[in-house]
């Protein structure tokens, strides 16, 4: 690992154009505070950006994919192959996130980092990297090589965004069982029992549940030596490809310059494993949304992020950050194109 | 009130439009239920518009002004010329709600009841009600045939959003002083104390606060008996031109078959009027957000309301409505656009 690009510092924010925007939402005719955290989105990408009047028009999606061994251990309400059967799907156009990014006019990159049967899908990127994980509840989920791979599989959507001109990077994934691998992975990094984090993921009952919990119980204590306080052994323990990729195309957004929504539990795994990698890419990170999955509650606290909706969701697919796009274009557009008091002629209230 | 054209009943659901709706919900290429609040949302419009795929592509957004004589006691941060300010910033584009209308390609019918300076702008409905309602802490604030102008008032708009083949209303609201009408009027709806729900509106101080509520608390003394039990009397006693503006485009909603998507506290509270003049309206109305103001959760809960943003605004105009429609319009367009599991052959869970 002596190519580390991933511990590089982040872009720095343009303070002087956050405060600017922050004087700027003083002035607009409106109540001070009054659009409440649409004020602080607005603001926070002014910085970002580099520029007083943000903007988010064109948006990226990437999704990426990938099996887990894991799924062995009958931690899933859904069946294995349904992961390259959603590949299809998203190109096809059929999936939520497919729906959504026609509705934003934004980019749809579809990623497979590796599932169990080899697919060959055009309008698909397969990488390759391996037929799903390995069982992380009897050894590690990958190997160094394969951890790397999938790390710079992300970078690399993200160098295509930016290629693109795109101004917000959505990251969404699918595979199934990956709820498991994500609360191992939390609950390693969180330090954390597993039954505080476990939930029913894509629909488990709550005998699934205790299961999965029992599961993901016996693979904490298998890796404990190997992954304690050290995120990146986590995440090669008991990880799945496409939180990999997640995490790596995290960093790359903040090195690159392209503010990132979050979607939900799964991203937000990854997130935390980006954080804890290189905290210097915690500010280019927003969140969409509080997802259903109760771990996500810890995740977000622990993150001190503020998501922009709650809806209930549990999808993934980056459905949940999709959503609140919208959200973040209107806070734009409210924080470029209002009248300020002086414009409109119009009484600010007694200093 | 011989025409009281308002009690007349709301449309019916139509049941089986609903219940196909439904039954696709259960056959998208999610896991059951995954899209949460998106996927009520899409079956309740479905039973509303009476067809399995429903659309809000067109929207309306009435904009009702007025002002409260009950400013008169110093109940509010602003000064009262702001009202005939804002109604000039709405035509001319540099409010919010203006902004949002943009935003969303929704008509904007901005419709003054009655300013304190009788007003003559281009592009404004002025209905001239009155000179603003009068002080409620002295008297009744308004006369009955006064609030039987603004609840047509109200209606017209409706009838003007049908005409135009409009898919959802929003009801917004501009006057200085309409928090302390809109908490009085809910005070004495909800039979509850008035520092359970007095909030700083545009942002008074505690002190402010402390002050509004004894105002208020006197109000209500001194209509106790005429409002006791009779919601049309406690609009006229205490509420506001353009809360019975809102009123009454609630119940036309209803009554001609629009879905009505409420907006914060003061329209909140418009709705429960509404709702306690004629039940039937109830499942016309849609809620956009969870305002800042405290009073606001008290009224949700009763109204059984199930708001799909929470985002701290304060502000009114009908802006929280207008932010949550890309919400309503991703929950149609999933609802109308993803692939069942047998259209994308991907496999369910097993049963």
């Amino acid at each position: 690992m002596n190519d580390s690009w991933w511990l590089k510092p982040a872009q720095a924010l343009n303070v002087p154009m956050r405060e600017a925007a922050l004087a700027r939402q003083q002035q607009l005719t409106k109540p001070t505070g009054s659009l409440g955290q649409l004020e602080r989105v607005a603001v926070q990408l002014a910085g970002l950006q580099g520029r007083e009047k943000p903007a988010v028009d064109k948006c990226w999606i990437a999704i990426f994919a990938g099996d887990h061994g894991v799924v062995a251990e009958g931690v899933s309400a859904y069946p294995q192959e349904v992961t390259g059967q959603m590949l299809h799907n998203f190109i096809m156009g059929g999936a939520a996130i497919s729906v959504l990014a026609k509705q934003l006019s934004a980019q749809l990159d579809v990623v497979d980092l590796g599932t169990v049967s080899p697919l060959n899908l055009p309008g698909v990127r397969h990488l390759n990297i391996g037929a799903g994980t390995a069982n992380f509840a009897q050894g590690p989920a990958m190997t160094v090589e394969q951890g790397l791979l999938a790390l710079a599989g992300g970078r690399d959507s993200v160098l295509r965004a930016k290629a693109a001109g795109s101004e917000l990077f959505i990251g969404g994934e699918m595979g199934i069982g990956n709820t498991a691998s994500a609360s191992a992975v939390a609950c390693s990094l969180l330090e954390c029992a597993a039954p505080l984090l476990v939930g029913p993921g894509t629909g488990l009952n709550a005998e699934g549940i205790r299961h999965k919990t029992a599961v993901i119980e016996r693979a904490l204590a298998l890796h404990a030596e190997q992954a304690a306080g050290d995120p990146l052994q986590s995440l090669l323990c008991m990880g799945g490809f496409e939180i990999a990729a997640l995490v790596g195309a995290y960093l790359a957004c903040a090195q690159e310059g392209i503010a990132a929504l979050v979607d939900g539990f799964i991203c937000s795994v990854a997130a935390l494993l980006a954080v804890r990698l290189n905290p210097s890419c915690r500010e280019w990170l927003l969140f969409g949304h509080r997802g259903a999955e109760p771990g996500h509650r810890h995740l977000l606290e622990t993150l001190q992020a503020e998501p922009l909706i709650d809806l209930g969701l549990r999808l993934g697919e980056g459905s949940g950050a999709a959503l609140a796009v919208p959200l973040v274009q209107m806070a734009c557009a409210l924080h470029n194109n209002m009248a300020t008091f002086a414009e409109a002629a119009v009484a600010d209230r007694p200093a």
